[in-house]
Protein backbone atom coordinates (compact mmCIF):
# COMPACT_ATOMS: atom_id res chain seq x y z
CA UNK A 1 0.00 0.00 0.00
CA UNK A 2 1.13 3.56 -0.74
CA UNK A 3 -0.10 6.39 1.25
CA UNK A 4 0.21 10.14 -0.36
CA UNK A 5 -0.16 12.71 1.79
CA UNK A 6 1.21 15.39 3.54
CA UNK A 7 2.45 15.55 7.65
CA UNK A 8 0.61 18.36 8.71
CA UNK A 9 -2.77 17.19 6.74
CA UNK A 10 -5.12 16.13 9.98
CA UNK A 11 -6.99 13.76 7.43
CA UNK A 12 -3.82 11.62 6.40
CA UNK A 13 -2.76 11.65 9.81
CA UNK A 14 -6.21 9.97 10.76
CA UNK A 15 -5.11 7.41 8.19
CA UNK A 16 -1.85 6.85 9.38
CA UNK A 17 -3.36 6.05 13.08
CA UNK A 18 -5.38 3.31 11.05
CA UNK A 19 -2.70 1.88 9.29
CA UNK A 20 -0.45 1.40 12.65
CA UNK A 21 -3.54 0.34 15.01
CA UNK A 22 -3.60 -2.35 12.16
CA UNK A 23 -0.12 -2.89 11.77
CA UNK A 24 -0.78 -2.41 8.17
CA UNK A 25 2.98 -1.52 6.31
CA UNK A 26 2.84 0.91 3.87
CA UNK A 27 5.13 3.56 1.82
CA UNK A 28 4.29 6.99 2.52
CA UNK A 29 4.63 9.37 -0.45
CA UNK A 30 4.74 13.18 0.56
CA UNK A 31 2.43 15.43 -1.56
CA UNK A 32 3.54 19.45 -0.66
CA UNK A 33 0.36 21.52 -0.25
CA UNK A 34 2.28 24.47 -0.68
CA UNK A 35 5.74 24.10 -2.87
CA UNK A 36 4.93 23.88 -6.54
CA UNK A 37 1.66 26.09 -6.22
CA UNK A 38 0.46 23.43 -4.15
CA UNK A 39 1.56 19.54 -5.66
CA UNK A 40 -2.15 18.25 -4.63
CA UNK A 41 -2.95 20.04 -7.98
CA UNK A 42 -1.33 18.67 -10.46
CA UNK A 43 -2.54 16.80 -12.85
CA UNK A 44 -0.81 13.45 -12.30
CA UNK A 45 -2.03 13.78 -8.46
CA UNK A 46 -5.24 14.53 -9.48
CA UNK A 47 -5.55 11.46 -11.67
CA UNK A 48 -5.33 9.76 -8.59
CA UNK A 49 -7.34 12.03 -6.59
CA UNK A 50 -10.05 14.01 -8.96
CA UNK A 51 -10.78 16.11 -5.69
CA UNK A 52 -6.76 17.08 -5.99
CA UNK A 53 -6.73 16.57 -1.63
CA UNK A 54 -4.75 14.34 0.20
CA UNK A 55 -4.39 11.62 1.07
CA UNK A 56 -4.93 8.92 -1.11
CA UNK A 57 -4.45 5.13 -0.41
CA UNK A 58 -3.47 3.32 -3.02
CA UNK A 59 -3.99 -0.43 -2.85
CA UNK A 60 -3.65 -3.41 -4.98
CA UNK A 61 -4.46 -0.40 -7.78
CA UNK A 62 -7.45 1.23 -6.48
CA UNK A 63 -6.94 4.92 -5.60
CA UNK A 64 -9.30 5.50 -2.52
CA UNK A 65 -9.55 9.27 -1.20
CA UNK A 66 -11.57 10.51 1.93
CA UNK A 67 -9.86 9.37 5.47
CA UNK A 68 -13.32 8.38 6.97
CA UNK A 69 -14.29 6.37 3.71
CA UNK A 70 -10.45 4.95 3.73
CA UNK A 71 -10.64 4.04 7.56
CA UNK A 72 -13.80 1.84 7.12
CA UNK A 73 -12.25 0.06 3.89
CA UNK A 74 -9.01 -0.71 5.66
CA UNK A 75 -11.80 -2.00 8.70
CA UNK A 76 -13.12 -3.61 6.08
CA UNK A 77 -10.76 -5.65 4.58
CA UNK A 78 -7.84 -5.82 7.73
CA UNK A 79 -10.85 -6.54 10.38
CA UNK A 80 -8.34 -7.67 13.01
CA UNK A 81 -8.07 -4.40 15.69
CA UNK A 82 -11.37 -3.43 14.84
CA UNK A 83 -11.71 0.48 14.70
CA UNK A 84 -15.57 0.34 14.95
CA UNK A 85 -17.70 -1.17 17.59
CA UNK A 86 -19.65 -4.49 15.93
CA UNK A 87 -23.30 -2.92 17.53
CA UNK A 88 -25.33 -0.85 15.39
CA UNK A 89 -25.60 2.01 17.89
CA UNK A 90 -21.95 1.79 19.31
CA UNK A 91 -20.66 1.97 15.58
CA UNK A 92 -23.28 5.02 15.03
CA UNK A 93 -21.95 6.42 18.37
CA UNK A 94 -18.14 6.21 16.83
CA UNK A 95 -19.23 7.75 13.49
CA UNK A 96 -21.26 10.55 14.77
CA UNK A 97 -18.22 11.87 16.85
CA UNK A 98 -15.69 11.14 13.82
CA UNK A 99 -17.98 13.14 11.53
CA UNK A 100 -18.95 16.11 14.16
CA UNK A 101 -15.02 16.87 13.39
CA UNK A 102 -14.28 15.89 10.31
CA UNK A 103 -17.78 17.18 8.66
CA UNK A 104 -18.16 20.03 11.04
CA UNK A 105 -15.01 21.41 12.47
CA UNK A 106 -12.10 20.55 10.37
CA UNK A 107 -13.59 21.44 7.15
CA UNK A 108 -13.50 24.72 8.21
CA UNK A 109 -9.92 25.28 9.07
CA UNK A 110 -8.24 23.85 6.40
CA UNK A 111 -5.41 25.34 4.57
CA UNK A 112 -7.51 26.44 1.42
CA UNK A 113 -9.91 27.80 3.45
CA UNK A 114 -7.65 29.95 5.26
CA UNK A 115 -6.11 31.05 1.98
CA UNK A 116 -9.30 32.00 0.94
CA UNK A 117 -10.07 33.88 4.43
CA UNK A 118 -7.25 35.84 3.35
CA UNK A 119 -6.29 36.43 -0.02
CA UNK A 120 -10.21 36.72 -1.03
CA UNK A 121 -12.11 38.20 1.55
CA UNK A 122 -9.02 40.18 3.14
CA UNK A 123 -9.55 38.88 6.17
CA UNK A 124 -6.85 40.40 9.10
CA UNK A 125 -4.53 37.82 10.99
CA UNK A 126 -6.24 38.57 14.09
CA UNK A 127 -9.58 37.89 12.19
CA UNK A 128 -8.54 34.83 10.49
CA UNK A 129 -6.82 33.25 13.79
CA UNK A 130 -10.65 34.34 15.48
CA UNK A 131 -12.51 32.69 12.92
CA UNK A 132 -10.16 28.72 13.22
CA UNK A 133 -10.18 29.17 17.44
CA UNK A 134 -13.78 29.96 16.86
CA UNK A 135 -14.69 26.65 14.95
CA UNK A 136 -12.30 25.16 16.93
CA UNK A 137 -14.65 26.42 19.96
CA UNK A 138 -17.88 25.12 18.54
CA UNK A 139 -16.47 21.75 17.45
CA UNK A 140 -14.80 20.76 20.31
CA UNK A 141 -17.37 21.80 22.74
CA UNK A 142 -19.98 19.58 21.01
CA UNK A 143 -17.29 16.40 21.55
CA UNK A 144 -16.68 17.32 24.93
CA UNK A 145 -20.46 16.80 25.22
CA UNK A 146 -21.14 14.08 23.47
CA UNK A 147 -18.18 12.52 25.78
CA UNK A 148 -18.96 13.37 28.86
CA UNK A 149 -22.75 12.73 28.75
CA UNK A 150 -22.17 8.68 27.91
CA UNK A 151 -21.47 6.34 30.04
CA UNK A 152 -20.13 4.75 26.74
CA UNK A 153 -17.11 7.16 26.77
CA UNK A 154 -14.15 4.87 28.62
CA UNK A 155 -10.22 5.49 27.86
CA UNK A 156 -10.86 5.96 24.53
CA UNK A 157 -14.02 8.15 22.93
CA UNK A 158 -16.00 5.34 23.02
CA UNK A 159 -14.93 1.97 25.39
CA UNK A 160 -11.44 1.17 25.96
CA UNK A 161 -9.75 0.46 22.76
CA UNK A 162 -9.20 3.41 19.95
CA UNK A 163 -12.13 3.58 17.19
CA UNK A 164 -12.80 5.94 13.96
CA UNK A 165 -13.66 8.56 16.52
CA UNK A 166 -10.07 8.92 18.39
CA UNK A 167 -8.39 8.56 14.83
CA UNK A 168 -10.00 11.70 14.10
CA UNK A 169 -9.99 13.66 17.59
CA UNK A 170 -6.25 13.95 18.15
CA UNK A 171 -5.10 15.33 15.18
CA UNK A 172 -8.16 18.13 15.63
CA UNK A 173 -6.53 18.55 18.99
CA UNK A 174 -2.88 18.50 17.56
CA UNK A 175 -4.22 21.53 15.25
CA UNK A 176 -6.22 23.12 18.06
CA UNK A 177 -2.49 23.07 20.04
CA UNK A 178 -1.02 24.17 16.71
CA UNK A 179 -3.41 27.80 16.94
CA UNK A 180 -2.91 28.21 20.51
CA UNK A 181 -6.46 27.30 21.47
CA UNK A 182 -7.42 27.50 25.02
CA UNK A 183 -8.50 23.68 25.81
CA UNK A 184 -9.11 23.96 29.69
CA UNK A 185 -12.33 23.62 29.07
CA UNK A 186 -12.89 20.06 27.60
CA UNK A 187 -11.52 18.05 30.33
CA UNK A 188 -12.36 14.92 28.59
CA UNK A 189 -11.07 15.47 24.93
CA UNK A 190 -7.82 16.72 26.88
CA UNK A 191 -7.54 12.98 28.91
CA UNK A 192 -8.13 10.95 25.82
CA UNK A 193 -5.83 12.85 23.77
CA UNK A 194 -2.93 11.86 26.41
CA UNK A 195 -4.60 7.92 26.44
CA UNK A 196 -4.00 7.82 22.45
CA UNK A 197 -0.85 9.38 22.56
CA UNK A 198 0.82 7.47 24.90
CA UNK A 199 0.41 4.36 22.58
CA UNK A 200 3.21 3.67 19.91
CA UNK A 201 0.70 3.57 16.95
CA UNK A 202 -0.42 7.12 17.43
CA UNK A 203 3.18 8.29 18.55
CA UNK A 204 4.33 7.05 15.02
CA UNK A 205 1.53 8.78 12.84
CA UNK A 206 2.34 12.49 14.62
CA UNK A 207 3.52 15.05 11.75
CA UNK A 208 6.84 15.42 13.51
CA UNK A 209 7.61 11.78 12.78
CA UNK A 210 6.99 11.65 9.20
CA UNK A 211 9.50 11.48 6.59
CA UNK A 212 8.26 14.71 4.99
CA UNK A 213 8.35 16.52 8.29
CA UNK A 214 9.74 20.48 8.45
CA UNK B 1 -39.11 6.26 14.66
CA UNK B 2 -38.64 10.25 15.35
CA UNK B 3 -36.63 12.70 12.38
CA UNK B 4 -35.69 16.41 14.47
CA UNK B 5 -34.92 18.29 10.92
CA UNK B 6 -35.92 21.26 9.60
CA UNK B 7 -36.85 21.65 5.81
CA UNK B 8 -33.71 23.43 4.10
CA UNK B 9 -31.77 21.84 6.42
CA UNK B 10 -29.25 19.51 3.74
CA UNK B 11 -28.28 16.74 6.47
CA UNK B 12 -31.99 15.75 7.24
CA UNK B 13 -33.07 15.93 3.28
CA UNK B 14 -30.35 13.40 3.14
CA UNK B 15 -31.77 11.21 5.97
CA UNK B 16 -35.56 11.81 4.63
CA UNK B 17 -34.22 10.19 1.19
CA UNK B 18 -33.16 7.32 3.32
CA UNK B 19 -35.98 6.96 5.32
CA UNK B 20 -38.09 7.22 2.06
CA UNK B 21 -36.06 5.00 -0.14
CA UNK B 22 -36.07 2.24 2.77
CA UNK B 23 -40.15 2.54 3.03
CA UNK B 24 -39.49 3.69 6.88
CA UNK B 25 -42.55 5.52 8.64
CA UNK B 26 -41.21 8.53 10.69
CA UNK B 27 -42.52 11.48 12.81
CA UNK B 28 -41.33 14.96 11.57
CA UNK B 29 -40.49 16.93 14.47
CA UNK B 30 -39.34 20.60 13.15
CA UNK B 31 -36.73 22.66 14.92
CA UNK B 32 -36.43 25.75 13.54
CA UNK B 33 -33.12 26.43 13.07
CA UNK B 34 -34.14 31.28 13.13
CA UNK B 35 -36.82 31.39 14.93
CA UNK B 36 -36.23 31.84 19.03
CA UNK B 37 -32.39 32.43 18.47
CA UNK B 38 -32.21 28.80 16.60
CA UNK B 39 -34.58 26.40 18.65
CA UNK B 40 -31.82 23.97 17.95
CA UNK B 41 -29.38 25.68 20.38
CA UNK B 42 -32.47 25.24 23.13
CA UNK B 43 -30.97 22.84 26.15
CA UNK B 44 -33.95 20.36 25.54
CA UNK B 45 -32.74 20.11 21.98
CA UNK B 46 -29.10 19.53 23.18
CA UNK B 47 -29.96 16.61 25.58
CA UNK B 48 -30.91 15.16 22.23
CA UNK B 49 -28.32 16.35 20.18
CA UNK B 50 -24.91 17.92 22.32
CA UNK B 51 -23.44 19.41 18.51
CA UNK B 52 -26.91 21.59 18.74
CA UNK B 53 -27.43 20.23 14.78
CA UNK B 54 -30.40 18.99 13.08
CA UNK B 55 -30.93 16.24 12.20
CA UNK B 56 -31.55 14.08 15.10
CA UNK B 57 -33.06 10.50 14.43
CA UNK B 58 -34.94 9.03 17.22
CA UNK B 59 -34.79 5.02 17.23
CA UNK B 60 -35.95 3.18 20.20
CA UNK B 61 -35.12 5.70 22.49
CA UNK B 62 -31.90 6.13 21.38
CA UNK B 63 -31.42 9.47 19.89
CA UNK B 64 -28.59 9.23 17.11
CA UNK B 65 -27.02 12.99 15.76
CA UNK B 66 -24.95 13.02 12.25
CA UNK B 67 -26.90 12.50 8.93
CA UNK B 68 -24.24 9.81 7.79
CA UNK B 69 -23.77 8.07 10.31
CA UNK B 70 -27.77 8.13 11.03
CA UNK B 71 -27.78 6.44 7.22
CA UNK B 72 -24.98 3.95 8.00
CA UNK B 73 -26.73 2.69 10.84
CA UNK B 74 -30.23 2.91 9.31
CA UNK B 75 -28.50 0.50 6.18
CA UNK B 76 -27.19 -1.56 8.65
CA UNK B 77 -30.10 -1.70 10.53
CA UNK B 78 -32.99 -2.29 8.04
CA UNK B 79 -31.10 -3.94 5.17
CA UNK B 80 -33.57 -3.75 2.65
CA UNK B 81 -33.19 -1.25 -0.21
CA UNK B 82 -29.23 -0.91 0.71
CA UNK B 83 -28.05 2.69 0.31
CA UNK B 84 -24.31 1.03 -0.01
CA UNK B 85 -22.63 -1.88 -2.53
CA UNK B 86 -21.63 -5.27 -0.85
CA UNK B 87 -18.01 -4.69 -2.06
CA UNK B 88 -15.22 -3.13 -0.36
CA UNK B 89 -14.01 -0.91 -2.94
CA UNK B 90 -17.35 0.30 -4.47
CA UNK B 91 -18.57 1.06 -0.89
CA UNK B 92 -15.32 3.19 -0.21
CA UNK B 93 -16.18 5.06 -3.43
CA UNK B 94 -19.84 5.90 -2.76
CA UNK B 95 -18.80 7.20 0.97
CA UNK B 96 -15.80 8.76 -1.03
CA UNK B 97 -18.08 10.63 -2.96
CA UNK B 98 -20.65 11.42 -0.27
CA UNK B 99 -18.12 12.95 2.05
CA UNK B 100 -16.42 14.94 -0.56
CA UNK B 101 -20.42 16.62 -0.11
CA UNK B 102 -20.62 16.33 3.41
CA UNK B 103 -17.14 17.35 4.08
CA UNK B 104 -15.25 19.15 2.00
CA UNK B 105 -18.25 21.29 0.55
CA UNK B 106 -21.33 21.34 2.86
CA UNK B 107 -20.17 22.31 6.12
CA UNK B 108 -18.81 25.55 4.26
CA UNK B 109 -21.67 26.97 3.34
CA UNK B 110 -23.90 26.27 6.38
CA UNK B 111 -26.16 28.88 7.89
CA UNK B 112 -23.77 29.41 10.99
CA UNK B 113 -20.85 29.65 8.77
CA UNK B 114 -22.93 32.36 6.15
CA UNK B 115 -23.97 34.02 9.72
CA UNK B 116 -20.00 34.48 11.10
CA UNK B 117 -19.04 35.78 7.41
CA UNK B 118 -21.62 38.37 8.03
CA UNK B 119 -22.05 39.40 11.72
CA UNK B 120 -18.41 38.74 12.86
CA UNK B 121 -16.51 39.30 9.57
CA UNK B 122 -18.63 41.87 8.49
CA UNK B 123 -18.31 40.30 4.33
CA UNK B 124 -20.89 42.17 2.27
CA UNK B 125 -23.57 40.27 0.78
CA UNK B 126 -21.84 40.06 -2.77
CA UNK B 127 -18.76 38.59 -1.30
CA UNK B 128 -20.98 35.97 1.03
CA UNK B 129 -22.63 34.98 -2.31
CA UNK B 130 -19.24 34.79 -3.49
CA UNK B 131 -18.27 32.54 -0.95
CA UNK B 132 -20.63 30.35 -1.14
CA UNK B 133 -20.30 29.69 -5.09
CA UNK B 134 -16.75 29.41 -4.86
CA UNK B 135 -16.97 26.27 -2.39
CA UNK B 136 -19.90 25.04 -4.52
CA UNK B 137 -17.34 24.93 -7.14
CA UNK B 138 -14.74 23.48 -5.93
CA UNK B 139 -17.10 20.79 -4.74
CA UNK B 140 -18.95 20.14 -7.75
CA UNK B 141 -15.74 20.23 -9.86
CA UNK B 142 -14.49 17.51 -7.86
CA UNK B 143 -17.06 15.26 -7.60
CA UNK B 144 -17.88 16.01 -11.47
CA UNK B 145 -14.33 14.70 -12.18
CA UNK B 146 -14.95 11.68 -9.63
CA UNK B 147 -18.28 10.92 -11.23
CA UNK B 148 -17.13 11.52 -15.51
CA UNK B 149 -13.95 9.66 -14.29
CA UNK B 150 -15.06 5.82 -13.61
CA UNK B 151 -16.83 3.22 -15.36
CA UNK B 152 -18.77 2.24 -12.38
CA UNK B 153 -21.38 6.06 -12.53
CA UNK B 154 -24.50 4.75 -14.37
CA UNK B 155 -27.80 6.49 -13.93
CA UNK B 156 -27.06 7.18 -10.23
CA UNK B 157 -23.85 7.79 -8.84
CA UNK B 158 -22.75 4.57 -8.03
CA UNK B 159 -24.74 1.91 -10.59
CA UNK B 160 -28.28 2.17 -11.14
CA UNK B 161 -30.16 2.15 -7.81
CA UNK B 162 -29.45 5.13 -5.28
CA UNK B 163 -26.84 4.99 -3.11
CA UNK B 164 -25.60 7.20 0.05
CA UNK B 165 -23.69 9.30 -2.91
CA UNK B 166 -26.85 10.41 -4.23
CA UNK B 167 -28.50 10.69 -0.94
CA UNK B 168 -25.58 13.92 -0.23
CA UNK B 169 -25.42 14.76 -4.23
CA UNK B 170 -28.98 15.75 -4.53
CA UNK B 171 -29.17 18.11 -1.26
CA UNK B 172 -25.87 20.00 -2.30
CA UNK B 173 -27.67 20.56 -5.94
CA UNK B 174 -30.43 21.82 -4.96
CA UNK B 175 -28.94 24.30 -2.44
CA UNK B 176 -26.96 25.06 -5.20
CA UNK B 177 -29.73 25.96 -7.73
CA UNK B 178 -31.56 28.18 -4.55
CA UNK B 179 -27.91 30.28 -4.50
CA UNK B 180 -27.97 30.63 -8.43
CA UNK B 181 -24.63 28.70 -8.78
CA UNK B 182 -24.13 27.83 -12.80
CA UNK B 183 -24.08 24.40 -13.08
CA UNK B 184 -23.04 23.87 -16.96
CA UNK B 185 -19.81 22.65 -15.94
CA UNK B 186 -21.08 19.35 -14.33
CA UNK B 187 -23.33 18.03 -16.78
CA UNK B 188 -23.08 14.34 -15.16
CA UNK B 189 -24.25 15.69 -11.70
CA UNK B 190 -27.11 17.17 -13.86
CA UNK B 191 -27.66 14.15 -15.09
CA UNK B 192 -28.03 12.32 -11.91
CA UNK B 193 -30.11 14.42 -10.21
CA UNK B 194 -32.72 14.82 -12.47
CA UNK B 195 -32.96 10.99 -12.44
CA UNK B 196 -33.03 10.85 -8.80
CA UNK B 197 -35.76 13.73 -9.12
CA UNK B 198 -38.12 11.15 -10.78
CA UNK B 199 -37.60 8.72 -7.88
CA UNK B 200 -40.95 9.20 -5.19
CA UNK B 201 -38.73 8.83 -2.44
CA UNK B 202 -36.71 11.69 -3.73
CA UNK B 203 -39.37 13.94 -4.18
CA UNK B 204 -41.22 13.62 -1.29
CA UNK B 205 -37.75 14.37 0.71
CA UNK B 206 -37.48 17.91 -1.17
CA UNK B 207 -37.62 20.84 1.37
CA UNK B 208 -40.84 22.55 -0.04
CA UNK B 209 -43.06 19.04 0.36
CA UNK B 210 -41.88 18.95 4.58
CA UNK B 211 -44.76 20.20 6.89
CA UNK B 212 -43.07 22.69 8.41
CA UNK B 213 -41.77 24.62 4.73
CA UNK B 214 -42.17 28.02 4.58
Amino acid sequence: MQLYGYFRSSAAYRVRIALNLKGLAYESVPVHLVKDGGQQLSETYRALNPAALVPTLVDEGAALGQSMAIIEYLDETRPEVPLLPSDPLGRARVRGIAQAIACDTHPLNNLRVLKYLKHELKVSEDAKNGWYRHWVAVGLEAVERMLAASEATGRFCHGDTPTLADLCLVPQVYNARRFDCDLSAYPTIVRIDAACNAVKAFIDAQPQNQPDAE
